[in-house]
């Protein structure tokens, strides 16, 4: 691990730096497959499943069967946790319901904001080692409470031309409306454009490996919305001599498994604190499953020594945090000077896996400093905000002269007509 | 006018097209315009500023003097008018600041969510024949109700090196930052990169040419946000017998003669009407001093009958408007069941144009049938949702079990790890 004590403010930026995405190279694939797909649907999207999946499919949608023997292989007690988790994400998405605003800005002028679900909305849930169904219930439950009425699902599937029971089961769960055995590039092509089995949608959702997610941002060059860009997953500690050492480093590894390119950061005023740390980091990622992967994102990682919190808090803000734990005796003065963070962590027992999971907030987040003016998903991601207005003859009376006065200003004749009309209709 | 009499829903897409932008043309001048800004920083920006507006400056910056003198040059009338506007706009915008949303999803799981301002964001102001003031107010307001620290606005110098006084007032009178005499692709170029003049951004607003356009999508490329991506104007009036045929030509100028490319639509269940508005709009068009233009987007406009209100709301929801005016006896069935639209105006006495300026709402809006994915601009847009969530020890006690079963079945045993530990440390 990088010890680095007291770095010059000049030096931040450096220090800070996130792993350099070459998105230019893949561009040209992604362009490729989209045309494909665009032209030829369904054929194209089983010639890139045969191809990347290894399965030949004659159907690309699950069936209702298929769901139901989904049910029967996950066990009552991953369905228990799932469901409580459920719970929780509903219970704080729900939450996020906003009333229409309303006001007469001017008597007889009045103005409302309402949010109306957007119809159609894609789940991308991508496939390999793990099945993310931690990530469906973090995407379909809040596009349920939106009102969002097409669901739509695409993970790729295995060799044998299946997807993970947990993924299905947590799908019919949350209310999916149709999930399809399609991944990668071809997927995100098939929900932007439509095919023959796959609807177009108007905005896309989930992670991915960088084929996705550049995929995912060619898809904005034809109309479709996605949730945010993404880069790899990361994590902040700050930490003084109230954290736990052996807890902090748990976080950590937890955020290194994700992958070699995971950003594992940990900012303290305790020299003490940090060179705990460190011992136990060393000690707990023996044990680990995925320690190569850990290990490689560990060597990377950065324990940073600043003298006092003011500092601690501008670098904070300099880097923009995606996953963000606060364990220090200080712990308002960090909520309420935080400025750019995903999701923040407060305390020696609010893990980040709990906000991964099940405590109730969303875990797609803004990576890689998006923070600083990307929202991480939540209800309103599945909305949109339309302005009504109605005016009386009064309140044109009033605001009339103004609008013309403004339109003139801007050359815009047939803008003031439009009022002047109306003002002599009512003399 | 092209009137459509009962057109079948198989060619309403055909219909209802847009026409097409071609964006790959422009990309390769705005890749290589961003290129240059990123390394020459300044002295690029001179550089296009000779070559596009005509005029070598020694400083980008407006000066405290020219916002002086600004302010001696704009019209009391027009002053009157800009402070009415702004006092609207703020009144509807300060409606729309939400408290935090806080909730204990479980015993000892507290939650909560809070919009944040984004740190630094610019502004985009066309100039050209027309100066946009207005949008300065639809902009900057927000910006400041916000919280924005820093907001930085471009708009291009005339031959004189100037910037239309109306555009100094009105940025000064909304708090804007800083002002620079600086337009096109190098402006955002500019305000993604930052220069030795220019602040870096997080998030850009506001319209422009295609080259603005594209070179906003482009910023996107490299980190930073954009208010939404842009298309021409457009409008669709749906007007019954209860419409006032002069009221609604009037509209459909006023659009009009926005662009040549301005989309003008009207939806009726009256034959009646259509033809009425149709006379009006040949009656109107002739004293507009922009009446080339509007002649040619009219040319373009389709007037549309359908038998019924169902069928006009289908339409009205596949086209999804960026301006929506309905003028019906059954004004509540289409504003219930409008679910793609930007602004909508109700009423015979609440013309397009009272939304441009004066009634509150912002004018900046989804074009190109993004209504169906993308709010228009509101408060939200200057700000971003960030999550907290603070667990105490009978709270991880309470879901501690039920992630460790998630993070297992996921394969991320250091997820688990980073539970165990703590809920072991409880025994």
């Amino acid at each position: 691990m990088n010890k680095i004590y007291k770095p010059n403010r000049t030096d931040w930026n450096e220090i800070l730096k996130r792993p350099t995405q070459t998105i230019d190279a893949i561009e040209d694939i992604v362009n490729d497959i989209f045309k494909e797909v665009k032209k030829d649907g369904d054929a194209i999207l089983r010639k890139y499943t045969q191809q990347f999946d290894g399965v030949s499919l004659d159907d690309l949608l699950v069936s209702a069967l298929e769901v139901e023997e989904a049910r029967t292989l996950v066990s009552d007690n991953l369905k228990t946790a799932i469901r409580l988790a459920k719970s929780n994400i509903e219970t704080f998405h729900k939450a996020q319901i906003t009333d229409r605003v309303e006001i007469e800005t001017t008597s007889g002028v009045l103005c409302w904001q309402e949010k109306r679900p957007i119809q159609k909305v894609g789940l991308y849930i991508p496939g390999g080692t793990a099945p993310l169904f931690s990530t469906i219930l973090m995407l379909a439950i809040p596009a349920n409470i939106a009102g969002c009425k097409e669901i739509v699902l695409c993970s790729p599937p295995d060799k044998e031309g299946k997807l993970n029971p947990a993924i299905l089961y947590t799908a019919q769960l949350c209310g999916v409306s149709q999930i399809f055995k399609v991944g990668g590039i071809q997927a995100i092509a098939g929900m932007t454009f439509g095919t023959e089995s796959i609807p177009q949608v108007y905005k896309i959702f989930g992670p991915g490996n960088q084929f996705v997610t550049v995929a995912k941002q060619i898809a904005t060059k034809y109309g479709v919305a996605i949730d945010m860009p993404a880069g790899p997953s990361e994590l902040l500690v700050v930490a003084d001599d109230t954290a736990d050492a052996a807890f902090v480093a748990s976080d950590l590894l937890s955020q290194a498994e994700h992958g070699t390119d995971s950003q594992v950061i940990l900012v303290s005023t305790s020299e003490k604190m940090i060179d705990a740390v460190e011992l136990e980091v060393e000690k707990q990622i023996k044990d680990l499953p995925r320690k190569k992967i850990a290990r490689k994102a560990i060597e990377n990682s950065k324990l940073i020594y600043v003298e006092d919190d003011g500092t601690a808090i501008d670098l904070i803000n300099v880097y923009g945090p995606e996953h963000y734990i606060i364990c220090s005796k200080n712990e308002d003065f960090y909520i309420d000077n935080t400025f750019n963070a995903g999701s923040v962590f407060i305390g020696n027992y609010t893990p980040e896996s709990a906000g991964d999971y099940a405590s109730g907030t969303n875990h797609t987040l803004p990576t890689n400093g998006y923070a600083k003016q990307y929202s991480g998903v939540n209800l309103d991601s599945f909305m949109k905000s339309m302005t009504f207005q109605k005016i009386t003859e009064k309140g044109i009376e009033k605001i009339g002269n103004a609008i013309e006065v403004m339109a003139e200003a801007e050359g815009l004749q047939a803008h003031k007509n439009a009022i002047t009309l109306r003002l002599n209709s009512l003399k």
